[in-house]
């Protein structure tokens, strides 16, 4: 299988970087072919401008949505934006590696999707009109694919539990998990977290390292966060959930399917209109 | 007062830009300071590297957190950075106004956060030792400020409300809310937003500038989200949310004050250590 490892810490010898390369070679051992965008060494361009686009559609007033459209479906978009979709659609699996900053991505990772997702690749795909909001959640260009972050974190672990004052890791990552992997429509795996790492010493390494080939060697097997598809008869027309879907979870758990509820419309169905099913 | 407006987007014809100019007038006109930092105007340096640090604490592995801390410390920031804490410090009032792009803040933004938000200013701030984990989370050097994001989104206004696909606005910004802006002491508002902003001609901008300058008329009088403080006795030694508070709410609103529920501590004492409290 063909895994893409997306990596953004500024310091090959970090703890990030000593989480990619034994990556890379467990994954190679077992087999895959793996490809790695290091974004600082490639001087990635972090912020989203009118730069990005070789052939404008409108010459006044930049519209990024529109101007990525058309710089899509053109074939006029930057070579280093095409060349990172060309990894996506490549891959079965893809693995963003940073440091978690701020309860999110570094910028420069921001700055690769707010990029290379482009308008008709990962967003404005599929039909849009009347009730229906186009194939995404679930559904779209990146649909067969796995996605999981690693994330080193700052912070102790029960600070992110339950009832963990920064909020719990359901909620937190849902923005990225949900938001920006899902979308395009590929099936997203618990995030794989190592706490408090200013405090580890070097000789915690071996087995951080260690437990995140574990994990890895589960990459195509485990199975995915059950977020719901949006198109398969559990939201309605509105794109709200359905009355009864969710009972007795709250914020973005209510977007998981819970065991006890009718399944979902098989993927061959996935089609049809939303809201013309019960 | 003094009002601080942080403002990201590459086109200065866009219903951003015509957000932000009104809000300067608006605010000017009743009496208010006005400072704008336009981080695309100004060229921002999104991504965070060893470049931030004009003189290294150490030579070998780049610790950001280390070096972040260093260089707050030792007046070695980059004169960017410095610049804009000191317009933090200087305002009573900051206003992100961005467009959401992928469910959060464009990646120049968010790397205005990596960077300015310094070990030692915005975290890594008060004390930290046994069970207490620093002023953070409504305490801070930004405490006594107001915040809030405005923001304009492409999606449809009830994909976003409470039970609707994209997940409810009360989770999506937590972590720019909670923790960006509340963690170093602010105060946040609701978030001011406008939805289908793909969609809208021209003659909607006039309106919707119009419900823009209301709102900030009340920029000093609203209540803010009634976020939990972390040292004010409803979290515990874990920090964790102590046993019956939170009861009926599910993911980020457990951290929200219920009026049913006991108050928090006084600010006066907060210095005191979380876990001597009931």
């Amino acid at each position: 299988m063909n895994v893409f490892i997306v990596y953004a810490h500024p310091e090959p010898r970090s703890l990030n970087g000593a989480l990619k390369d034994p990556a890379v070679r467990t994954l190679t051992g077992l087999g895959h072919t793996v490809e790695v965008s290091d974004l600082y060494a490639m001087g990635w361009k972090a912020q989203a401008d009118g730069a990005d686009f070789l052939d404008r559609a409108g010459a006044g007033r930049l519209s990024y949505v529109r101007e990525s459209g058309h710089a899509f479906a053109t074939g006029t978009q930057t070579p280093d934006v095409t060349a990172e979709q060309e990894k996506l659609l490549w891959s079965d699996a893809v693995i963003l590696q940073f440091p978690l900053w701020w309860f999110s991505m570094p910028a420069i990772l921001k700055g690769w999707v707010d990029r290379v997702f482009a308008f008709g690749f990962a967003y404005g795909v599929g039909r849009h009109e009347g009730e229906r909001w186009g194939d995404r959640y679930g559904e779209g260009k990146l649909t067969g694919r796995r996605a999981m972050l690693s994330t080193t974190i700052g912070g102790r672990g029960p600070h992110y539990s339950e009832r963990g004052v920064n909020g719990r890791l359901d909620d937190l990552p849902f923005p990225i998990q949900h938001g920006i992997l899902f979308y395009p429509g590929m099936a997203v795996l618990q995030p794989h977290t190592v706490f408090q790492v200013d405090r580890l010493s070097d000789e915690h390494w071996p087995q951080i390292a260690d437990n995140w080939r574990a994990r890895l060697r589960g990459l195509f097997d485990e199975p995915p966060i059950p977020y719901r598809r949006q198109n398969a008869g559990h939201y309605d027309g509105q794109q709200l959930l359905k009355p009864g879907l969710g009972a007795g979870e709250g914020g973005t758990r209510i977007h998981l399917l819970q065991p006890s509820e009718p399944p979902e419309r098989p993927d061959g169905a996935r089609h049809q209109r939303a809201d013309r099913h019960p």
